[in-house]
């Protein structure tokens, strides 16, 4: 069975991919806007974990609500939210047979329930898969530490693909610097070097 | 990483076994509460599929109130769930590093809460993994018929080691045969011959 996997570079995601790999023939999936060159990032992480790799075009106006949202929020959460839900649309419409994400058990963004997942998987006649919501923050980071060379680092300063590159650089030319710093308090973030 | 899942022979507990495997050292581990030796028979599916087995014991206290509570209900649900809960507390308290089930995205009994696992880690410095709980039922139907030599039958004629053997015979012993007929009704079970 094909799965494609949403795919941002970093370890949920690539910890996600190797959970699946034994089970499916796994693609990674970068979405992206068009604005920046970001996913080549996530590119880079899926050749030196060696996965096949696709970029996923998302909707410029889906980014553009999200900023707007974020701004007139003051936080990023609903804003990722929204985006993160447009991308698995758009990935259920392909022609994979199966859908996935690197969600945590102990994430609060961006979060699928149970009833989204049966409506994506009964809309779109595919199955969605979250490999990593039966595992707690502790059981990830002890996996990864096993299976995965990471860098840690500043939010703004790692190279990956999530949606936060995209948006940032959408923010800060329609808003200003000033709301990037207001949206997005300063946090550490991991992008995956290779295999350990 | 020594892993403890809790095991039953049947398809989703062994499908757990499988998704694990790479990562955790798996022992799986099958409760009983010494009236039968039905556990006998997960020991032979833990054979077939080529994984470590241990037995659990379980507190009988623990199954006379689960029998009495399904009769006062009339239904198996809650008498379920709590038997649950106890085997999960009684393997938290064991040797392993981490524990799990196989507790599926759509299951309706046994459930583990986001709340229920952060508790069972917290108090035992474990953690506590539901590989399944990304999956919901048509996933794991396609991987078991890829992975998995299965047999499907009625309840009462499928050998396995989930609690419901156990407590039908204490529920037989206690409260007559037309008891296990009002508690439970027909349904079908599995049980894992080996690997495909």
């Amino acid at each position: 069975m094909e799965l494609g996997l949403l795919y941002s570079g970093g370890k949920d995601s690539t910890l996600a991919a190797l959970l699946l790999e034994d089970f499916y023939d796994v693609t990674l999936v970068t979405g992206h806007f068009g604005v920046t060159d970001d996913w080549e990032h996530a590119r880079a992480a899926a050749d030196a974990v060696g996965f096949d790799h696709e970029r996923l075009s998302l909707s410029e106006a889906a980014a553009t609500e999200a900023v707007d949202r974020m701004v007139a929020d003051g936080f990023p959460r609903n804003g990722i939210q929204a985006v993160h839900e447009h991308a698995l649309e758009r990935l259920a419409a392909s022609e994979f047979d199966a859908i996935a994400d690197g969600t945590r058990r102990d994430d609060r963004v961006p979060t699928v329930s149970r009833a989204q997942a049966q409506s994506l998987e009964d809309r779109h006649d595919v199955d969605y898969i979250a490999p990593l919501s039966g595992f707690g923050r502790g059981a990830v980071d002890r996996l990864v530490d096993d299976a995965l060379d990471v860098t840690v680092g500043p939010s703004e300063s790692i190279p990956r693909a999530d949606y936060e590159a995209e948006l940032r650089v959408l923010l800060r030319d329609e808003h200003g610097e000033g709301a990037v710093r207001d949206v997005f308090p300063a946090h550490d973030q991991t992008y995956v070097e290779g295999p350990r």
